[in-house]
C-alpha cells in the first residue's frame, strides 16, 4: 500500500521494541536497529513483521524481515534469517509496535494543526464559506468550493473542480477531480477496528487512506472510514446517496449507484456498474461482482458473481426471492 | 407545482436551445422565443415540453406547448401546433434544457449568499445562537429560535413559533408554524436523482421544495431532500425520529409517526395517521394508505391499503407474518 | 433515578395543579402544598403521583403520595391517605404536571446559556479547537480534548482523559473517564417520546440523562437520547461504530461491540459482552442477555437469553436461520 500520509516515527533500537512487548531480552541486541514494521511479504532486512496464522505459512517461509512477532507454535515456519519474538497475542503485540512506528494511525483526536482558511495559502485560490478550517499537509486544486464550517483536517489532497459542501470533516483522504461531497459527511476517520479486550479494548492502526476517484458524488451525512492496512476506495463516477456508511478497506468500483442508508462492512469489494438499493447491507470481506443489482433492504452475506440480481436476507437470486414471497 | 424559489433564467431563443441539444437547425427559427419548460399538461404556447413514454400519450395529444423534446417513435402523438425536437435520449435532453432555464435547480454547491445573522434584519427579531448564517430570500416569523452553527441557506420561509436546533442546514424549504427541527438535519438539498451515464452521470433538476406543515417535529441527524418536479411534503403534526431519510418527492400525511432510521425512497406517498417502526424501509413510487402500521424493520415493496398492519420483508399482513414466523 | 440535572420548579399549591388539569375544585384546598411528582413507589406525603393501569395495582395500594392522577375505574385501589384526581387521560395529565415541575425536561430548544470556551474557566484546563461552546453547569476533568465546533451544552460532566471530536452536541450527560466520542454525534437530546394527539402531539418529560461509562468509544454521526423516567446507559468499555441510534432509557452492558447503523429502540436492556452486527435493529422494552451475538441485519423482536447467537428477522437461533436459508 502506498501511503503518502502516515509518517514513520522510527527507526527504533530493538531493545526499545522488546521492552514495549515486555519481552525478556536474552541476548545482547543493544546496537540492532529496526527501521519499519511491515507484513510478511513486504518487509526487508532490519525490519520487523508479524505472523499469527498458519494460513500465511508460505509468506512466512519466504519473509525477508529480520524479526517476526509470532507464537511458539508458528516460529518454526520462519527462515533462519528471521528471529522470532514470541508473544501471547500476536495481533495485540503487532498493534502496539505499529503504534510505536506510526502513532498518528491510532490517534484520531481532533486535528490541532488547523488554521482558519483565510490565514492560509488557499485564501486566494479557493472559494470558501464561513468558518472553514484547514490542517497541515493539505493541497487543493483549481476551481474548488468549500462550504461553511467544513474542516479539511491534515493529510488531504483535493483535485480540480471539486465542490465540498458545508459541515464536512475530511482527513487522510485523496479526492480526485470533479468530485462533489454534499453536507455533513465524515471522511477518513479510522474504522471500527480494534482487538476486543475486557476492560480496555485495543485499537489497531489505520494506516490506509480514503481515495475518492474522479466524478464521484457523496451524499449528505455519510461516513467513509479510511483503511487499516489497505485503502478505502470509491471508484470513478460512483454516486452515494445520503446516510451511507462505508467501512474501512472497502473498495467500490466505477459507475456504481448506492442508495440511501446502505452500509458496507469492512474489507468488502464491490465491482463496477453495481446498483445497491436503499438500506441494503453488505457483510465484511465479501466480493460483489460487476453489474450486480442488490435490491433495497437486502442483507448480503456471501459473494455475488457478476451480472446477478439479488434480493432478501440473506440475499438470493431475485427471481427465487420474489417467487417464494408472492 | 407552485414554485416560489427557482428563478426562470429564460426566455431563450429557440436557436440557443437547439444548439444546446446539438440539434440540426432545419428552418429559420431565429426570432422564435421560448419562455419556459414545463410538463405536457402545464405547458403553453411559446413554451417547450417533453414526451418520453407512451403512457403519457393522452397528455401529449392535448399539449399546448409549441415545442416538444421527444423521439422519432413518439412524435406523431403530438398535435400539429407542437413541433417535435427529436433527440436520442429525451430525459437527458430535457434535463439539459431545464438546467438552462433553472440553473439553481441543478447546482447544490454551498450557499455563498449567506451573512452572519447579526448583520441581517433578523438580528432583533429572532433568538439565535452563535455562528448562525442566513442566505438570500429568507423570511422568519415571530417568536422563532435558531440554534448554534445552523445555516438557513437561500430560499427558506419559516413561520411563527418554530424552534430550529443547532448544526442544521436548510435550503429551498417552506416551514410552517410551531415546527421543531432538532439538531444536525439537512433539509432541502437535491435528491438522489440523475441519469446514469458511464464516466459522468448527469444530474437532473430538482425544482421542488420541502414543505413542513404546522406542528411537525423532525429528529436529529435526519435528511429530507427537496423534490425534483414536485414537492417533498411532511404533513401537519407528523413526528420524525432521529436519522431518518426522506427522499425527493415523498409526501407524508398528517398525524403520522415515524421512528428512528426509517428510509422512504423517492416519490412514495404516505397517508394520514400512519405509524412506521424503526429501520423500516419503503421503496419508491408506492402509495401507503391512511391508518397503516408498518412494523419496525419491515421492507415495503408494494402499495398498502388503508387500515392495514404489515410486517416483514417483503412486508405482508402482520398476522400472516407472525404466524409464519413463530 | 438519581437526577443531578433537572431542577424541581415546585412546590406548587394544589389549586394551581388542579387548575392546570381543568379539574373542578370541590373542596377548600387553598393552603395545600405539593412538593414533587413521582411514580407510585417513590412518592411521599405532600407529593403527587399517577396510576393509569391495573398492572400497577399493588404499587397503588401501597403508595404514600397524598394525591394521585387516575381514572374513575382505578381510584378505589388507592389507600385512604391518597386522594384521587380523576382525569380523562392519565398520561397526558401526568405529562402536563411533570412539565410544570420540570419544564427543562420537555423543552429541548438550543442552549442559550453557552459561551465561547475561551471565556470560561476551561480556557487553561482543556485542549480545544475552534468555535467550541460551553453551557452552564458543565464540568470537565483533567487531560481532555474537545474538537472544533463542538457544543457542550448545559448539564454535562466529563471525566478525565476524554477525547471529544468535532461537531458534536452534548447535553444532560455524564461522561466518565477515558471515553472517546468521535465526530458529529448528538448525545443527551430528549427521546422520541410523546402522546400522539390529533393536531398536536404532547411531548412527555425526559428527566433521565445519558451515562457513558469509562473507556467507551462512540462512533461518528451517532445519536444517543437521554431517558424519560430512567437513564440511558452505555456500559464500561463498550464500543459503538458510526451512525448508531440509541433510544431513550436503553441500557447497554460492559464490553459490548455494536457495529454501524444499528438501532436500539426505547427501554431495551442489553447485557455484557454482547456483539451486534451492522444494521441490526432491536425493538423496544426487550431484554438481551449476556454474551449474546446478533448477526448484522437482524431484527430482534423478543427477549434473548444469555449465551445465544441469533440471526434473521424476526431473529432466531443462528443455526436454525442458516439451515432454513441455505
Amino acid at each position: 500500500m502506498s501511503n503518502p500520509f502516515f509518517k514513520n516515527n522510527g527507526p527504533f533500537e530493538l531493545n526499545q521494541i522488546l521492552n514495549e512487548l515486555n519481552f525478556e531480552i536474552k541476548e545482547n541486541s543493544n546496537n540492532l536497529i529496526i527501521n519499519d514494521i511491515k507484513d510478511l511479504q513486504n518487509s526487508n532486512m532490519n525490519e520487523i513483521t508479524f505472523f499469527h496464522s498458519k494460513k500465511y505459512r508460505l509468506a512466512a517461509n519466504a519473509t525477508k524481515a529480520s524479526f517476526c512477532i509470532t507464537t511458539e507454535n508458528l516460529k518454526n515456519e520462519l527462515p533462519k534469517s528471521c528471529k522470532p519474538i514470541i508473544v501471547d497475542n500476536v495481533l495485540v503485540s503487532t498493534s502496539a509496535i505499529t503504534a510505536k512506528f506510526y502513532p498518528d494511525s491510532i490517534n484520531d483526536d481532533f486535528d490541532n494543526t488547523i488554521e482558519e482558511i483565510y490565514n492560509t495559502k488557499f485564501n486566494d485560490k479557493v472559494k470558501f464559506g464561513k468558518n472553514v478550517l484547514i490542517g497541515h499537509n493539505v493541497s487543493i486544486g483549481a476551481n474548488c468550493l468549500i462550504g461553511h464550517n467544513t474542516i479539511i483536517e491534515k493529510n488531504v489532497v483535493i483535485g480540480d473542480n471539486c465542490s465540498i459542501g458545508s459541515n464536512n470533516i475530511i482527513r487522510n483522504s485523496l479526492i480526485k477531480n470533479d468530485v462533489k461531497i454534499l453536507d455533513n459527511c465524515i471522511i477518513g476517520k479510522h474504522g471500527f477496528g480494534f482487538y476486543p479486550n475486557t476492560n480496555k479494548n485495543l485499537r489497531y492502526p489505520h494506516m490506509g487512506i480514503v481515495i475518492i476517484e474522479d466524478d464521484c458524488e457523496i451524499g449528505c451525512s455519510s461516513t467513509i472510514d479510511r483503511g487499516s492496512m489497505s485503502n478505502t476506495v470509491i471508484g470513478k463516477n460512483t454516486y452515494l446517496d445520503n446516510q451511507i456508511h462505508i467501512a474501512h478497506n472497502v473498495k467500490i468500483g466505477e459507475n456504481s449507484i448506492i442508495a440511501g442508508q446502505v452500509g458496507i462492512a469492512g474489507s468488502s469489494i464491490i465491482g463496477n456498474n453495481v446498483k445497491i438499493g436503499g438500506q441494503a447491507g453488505i457483510s465484511g470481506h465479501l466480493k460483489i461482482g460487476n453489474n450486480v443489482e442488490i435490491a433495497g433492504g437486502s442483507g448480503v452475506i456471501k459473494d455475488i458473481p457478476d451480472n446477478t440480481k439479488v434480493m432478501g436476507y440473506p440475499a438470493k437470486n431475485i427471481r427465487d426471492f420474489l417467487r417464494e414471497n408472492r
